[in-house]
């Protein structure tokens, strides 16, 4: 156990990937083993993740035997076995905010923006498609990203919960940054905005980038999101 | 903060509420407050819940001036805030698996058994509905209790992770449970039955059982998960 017997397994532009993967960094553990799969080749199927998570799900991680799959898991497994180490992503005195708004952030993010607005109209076949739920959809997912932009403004400092980065942020981000890839710049959500332009320089975030995102921009037929 | 300072507002047969009212039971905390509203009579839109919980979702706890929504994040917090009472919920030994496992349990089962079985029969207008989706949706929640069922087989002890009673069976029970209830009698997952049998026993359960659920079975045409 420790920082030689850790490993990731992940793919990139994935969001629970990126989410285990700013986790590792804030924790000090960027420089671990990590193998970088692909989805299109089916990566994520391959020998060495179903070896480790049988759901043939990425991220997946090991720290010597003890293996832990579920982004979330992984998080929570590394500040409680690390809690001396790089940044206190629960910190003690806002815990309780801390742990419901990870998970309401997950649940609620995952839900209304990656499955019923991107992978709805990405793989969801044309005919079962319909304008009226899409728009929706789409109206879902601007209130949610209003509760957080709300949050934002009122926290009195430059993350979800406060002055100090947490596991909240570790959440979020991923997904604000998910919609401004898929075309929206955020207008609708000034402090959403300030939040994606100065969490950008983290290093964490920065370093953990998608690596694929940064060869190209989407093609602007593929910017789905930009009407939410 | 502390015992006096707590109170739970919840709904019967929410697999979500079930489960912080197990974990309160088990933490030591079963007589503090509670208010049970009606979900028929829109209870988890009044006044009381949005105020601690602006989503209009239960459960909702609080803790003096601590307020935490999110079944899980209730466990966890129970879990943090008062390490030395009652069960250990996540015990050290087990912890990455156990913050994984109850994680997994919660994605996959709500979908799964929640939003893809019942939510599907009961939720939607027939003409959306179609056989073959269906069909398709209970044989992923078949696999899925599967999945569940081989790991009792395996753990060795009476619960999922061993022969101590964690958070991940505070997640899985509601959903076995949930299983019986809408008609499965559960002979083709031989290892969740006997689980199922046994846990009906333990005081957490026993007490916080869905008081509608006692009062009556469902309706031999509400049976609608019989064939999973």
């Amino acid at each position: 156990m420790g920082k030689e017997d850790m490993k990731l397994i992940w793919g990139s532009g994935s969001n629970p990937c990126w989410r285990a993967m700013i986790a590792i960094e804030e924790k000090g553990f960027g420089d671990i083993e990590k193998k970088l799969i692909s989805f299109s080749e089916k990566g994520h199927k391959g020998a060495d993740v179903m070896a480790k998570n049988p759901r043939g799900q990425v991220p997946t991680f090991s720290d010597g035997d003890i293996i832990v799959n579920e982004s979330l898991a992984i998080c929570l497994y590394l500040e409680n076995a690390y809690p001396d180490n790089g940044t206190k992503l629960v910190p003690k005195e806002k815990m309780a905010q801390v742990y419901q708004m990870a998970i309401e952030a997950q649940e609620n993010l995952q839900m209304k923006i990656a499955v019923k607005c991107i992978y709805y109209q990405w793989r969801l076949p044309e005919e079962q498609r319909d304008e009226k739920t899409l728009k929706e959809n789409f109206q879902a997912a601007r209130e949610e990203l209003q509760i957080w932009d709300k949050r934002l403004e009122k926290s009195g400092g430059d993350f979800v919960c406060g002055d100090k980065f947490t596991l909240v942020d570790v959440v979020l981000f991923p997904y604000v940054a998910t919609v401004k890839r898929f075309g929206n710049d955020l207008s609708g959500f000034p402090n959403l905005k300030i939040y994606y332009e100065k969490l950008c320089k983290r290093p964490s975030i920065d370093k953990s980038w998608p690596p694929h995102w940064r060869e190209a921009e989407l093609a602007d037929e593929k910017k789905i999101l930009k009407a939410i």
